[in-house]
């Protein structure tokens, strides 16, 4: 089990939070996925440690930035 | 032909525009809707007049608020 967090930039509602949670769950490898819209904090949960390029890419496909880390 | 206009308050992004757009769409009569984001204005075509009622009421369904008149 590994945990990562990342911060999102740029998510302004519920919507956006679900797609953000949507495209982030479909990474493989990835079991849970928990997003903070005041914070925009990103967690995510995974079988083992995930690529943060793969979380950065779909964070973006969904239309959102990471914060630099 | 009618139009009417109407202010949608509490959208922060697209797709809070999309799901205005969905639920008013849904209205019967309705042949048209435009949503901007920046200023709120909603704007209904429809083949005959439409009860306001029947659109604050697809705004509420969407999560949002029609401004009074």
């Amino acid at each position: 089990m590994s945990t990562a967090t990342y911060t999102v930039k740029g998510m302004t509602c519920g919507h956006c939070v679900s797609s953000v949670k949507e495209e982030v769950s479909e990474v493989a490898g990835v079991t849970n996925v928990e997003v903070d819209l005041a914070t925009g904090l990103l967690t995510v949960n995974s079988d083992g440690p995930v690529d943060p390029a793969k979380i950065t890419a779909a964070v973006e496909e969904a239309g959102y930035e990471v914060a630099n880390q």
